[in-house]
């Protein structure tokens, strides 16, 4: 599923290519980035904070297409709202891990099966060596292409 | 004022590169970008909310940059937290407002020169060909060279 994830993102979004993520494991429910610092370098020389809200936002969509792609469910998967908190600057490469629990993953694919439509809040933080640097909690809205309602 | 911002960001910042936008305009107090969409599809063929996130926090973080620079007070900023909302998908070139109000803009760089160290809430919006695409409310902390508390 790494793999697959990794090249579904680096060939559909432009951006990927240029954040240099790494998909270093996905499980059911989480998945974990390797990003380098340096083509997310800002003017101060640390992490720039656009580059992390999108490596925030990106893992915490990946969980939910790693398990709509598992459960075989055709589904877009957009975000809907972020709250970002940047909490130390970072000087090296890091890593980014976002997660949801396998009880919300359920009620997620259920209402998507049922309803062609459903919400999750996922969260995710971005690591470094001092610990974590900065958290996302995010909500996601899922859409199967039969849905009435899609945008 | 505009070529200026857009020289730095691009200079500075690798991924400013891959988002491909223009300051289309900087007063003090606002800032305009013009963004390609090209450059930040994603995987539905509309705009990446990553990119978005990028762009909206570029944005903020480009009004106080140019206020600082017009004010001749030297100083790293950085984004400190911040809630984007994504109300529409964009499916073609969009432009990013961000705006402080002068009264803000004030209390700001009065803090700053007195005390080393001031935040300011920034707000600004992505505005499609549908009206108002996403928005941005994000906290900056600004700090001088000489501040004790620089990070």
């Amino acid at each position: 599923m790494e793999k697959r994830l990794e090249t579904e993102m680096h060939d559909t979004i432009p951006l990927v290519r240029a954040l240099g993520l790494k998909v270093a494991q996905s499980k059911d429910g989480s998945v974990v980035f390797n990003a380098a610092l340096t083509p997310n370098i800002n003017d101060k020389g640390c992490a720039f904070g656009g580059s992390l809200a999108s490596l925030l936002t990106l893992s915490c969509w990946s969980v939910l297409r790693a398990h709509t792609w598992a459960q075989q469910i055709p589904s877009d998967i957009f975000v809907h709202t972020s709250r970002i908190v940047y909490i130390a600057p970072i000087w090296a490469d890091f890593t980014v891990h976002a997660s949801l629990s396998s009880q919300a993953l359920r009620l997620f694919t259920e209402t998507l099966t049922a309803k062609g439509k459903a919400a999750a809040i996922i969260r995710a933080e971005v690591r470094a060596a001092d610990g974590v640097a900065a958290t996302i909690e995010a909500r996601f809205v899922a859409k199967t292409p039969d849905s009435a309602d899609r945008q």
